[in-house]
């Protein structure tokens, strides 16, 4: 996969996942990932994402629909419990929670035909958090620039603003390589914005690079809320078909389907590169099991 | 049709003209009539729709892309030069435009087995006009209660006000027994406003009746501004396809065909019985020809 995206190329699956908490014990934190080894090891997935979770309560000030649990380390994650994980590793970095020094240090020490990372900057602007992203972003450069670098893309935020596709555009002029997003509901806002992203590339004669795009299932209602919490526009039509279905779980499933199927057969007409990305959003068995079955259903729509 | 509306029955087609100008003579008048008998014949619609044009400058200050002409009267182009068709018309009136009386006049007069009318309210809540839309609703019921009513249905207005499927229901109320979109560029707007729409007539115990998706072809960026100006929402990726498009006009058909069969789908999912209604926005004819060639194809996909 990392080949892959430095040539431009697309079509690849990866899945998603969050650290277990921070008070797990090690033996605990160890089962957790052999267990979860097990279980994606049939998708024979492209790689896979190691979430780097913030407190974002002062980005959102409604109530949080699941209580803030800080986790373990996604870096530490891997380098204790996942080691022989068998294709590459996006670690995710939420930069404005370490100091310069500890990132360039950690950036410095990844093996780049393993690991890749993706920057992710402080959740809300009125906080500037211990690093910038745009200091993280140079220290990459500096430290270990062989180290592929990934951005996240807010299809939601083009929605407001309509410039999302110019930072896009910005971050990969700071060495972003692919760009991933968050979980994806409102298909329109995601065309909307890789339409905008492809042909401002044209206009600037720059190739475009992987969008990754993000899909979960959602089995409850509580999981839905805490979606938009998290700043997930969830179209009312979905909301509503969730809220009446008999099984909301295969509704959801259903849906993520739908969505990722059609986003898939947009980007190859326009000739955007892309790869899905698969996460379960909260640690309900059956809803990690719905989106296990998502990743390899998804997987036969994906050429090699 | 008529029939079928009155059960709460869809799967119907119509085709929507705009009378051709006001300053036209009655001899061009009629062969623009029998043109036109010509070209939609092959379709085997369930009916027509004659729109009757109001001049809605009041309503967007912007400038209007295409200037406006008053066209002839729906009404007295139907009596004139179309009392041949054979299949039933659906007549709207802009209510404003007309005095209780004229109005009163006309309801009564008209053929329930042959007529149906869409009664429309002025453009602007700042002008009320002649006559409200509340009075004309009434006015049908005194004049001529069999006289079947349609009002329009406006996803835009739901997506900025959250509360068309109560207005709709309250025209339901009011007599409506079916109803018409405006041109549907943006399917996630017309699934919310279906989706509520069918929830809240589940939550009262009131049947749904059928809506009617009005769809059209647009073969240069003038047309799709002038549907901007007319206000319907053309999501940025459409409007981006169409700009870079070899052949905008087959990219718009295309768009279109995946739009109304992704809304036929749905509707079909939920038990919303539904219609198309496919027309014509420009006068120009490979616009004109595209349209009758995407409701030939939509045909196929209805089931009698």
């Amino acid at each position: 996969m990392i080949e892959r995206i430095a040539a431009g190329r697309g079509e690849f699956l990866v899945f998603a996942l969050t650290p277990p908490r921070h008070d797990t014990g090690r033996d605990r934190a160890r089962e957790i990932a052999e267990a979860t080894v097990a279980r994606l090891q049939p998708l024979a997935l492209d790689g896979l994402i190691l979430y780097d979770i913030d407190d974002e309560t002062e980005r959102n000030p409604a109530e949080r629909p699941f209580p803030f649990m800080p986790t373990l380390d996604p870096a530490d994650y891997l380098a204790d419990h996942l080691s022989t994980w068998p294709t590459p590793v996006i670690v995710y970095r939420a930069v404005s929670k370490y100091a310069p020094e500890e990132l360039r240090a950690w950036l410095a020490a990844q093996a780049p035909d393993r690991v890749m990372t993706v920057l992710v900057g402080a959740p809300s602007s009125a906080t500037t958090g211990r690093t910038s992203l745009a200091d993280a972003q140079a220290l990459r450069r500096e430290a270990n620039p062989a180290l592929a670098l990934g951005g996240v893309a807010i299809p939601e935020r083009h929605s407001r603003r309509e410039d999302e596709h110019l930072r896009l555009l910005a971050k990969q002029e700071a060495g972003c390589r692919f760009f991933v997003t968050q979980v994806v509901y409102d298909l329109n806002a995601a065309k909307n914005l890789v339409s905008d992203y492809h042909y401002e590339c044209r206009a600037r004669g720059v190739a475009a690079v992987p969008f990754v795009f993000t899909f979960s299932v959602c089995g409850s209602m509580k999981t839905l809320d805490f979606l938009r919490w998290l700043g997930v526009d969830v179209p009312r039509w979905i909301k509503n078909d969730l809220e009446h279905a008999a099984d909301p779980l295969e509704a959801s499933y259903e849906q993520a389907l739908a969505t990722a199927t059609e986003l898939i057969a947009y980007c190859r007409g326009l000739g955007v590169p892309f790869g899905i990305n698969v996460e379960s959003v909260s640690i309900r068995r059956v809803e990690i099991e719905a989106s296990v079955r998502l990743a390899q259903q998804l997987r036969t729509q994906l050429t090699r």
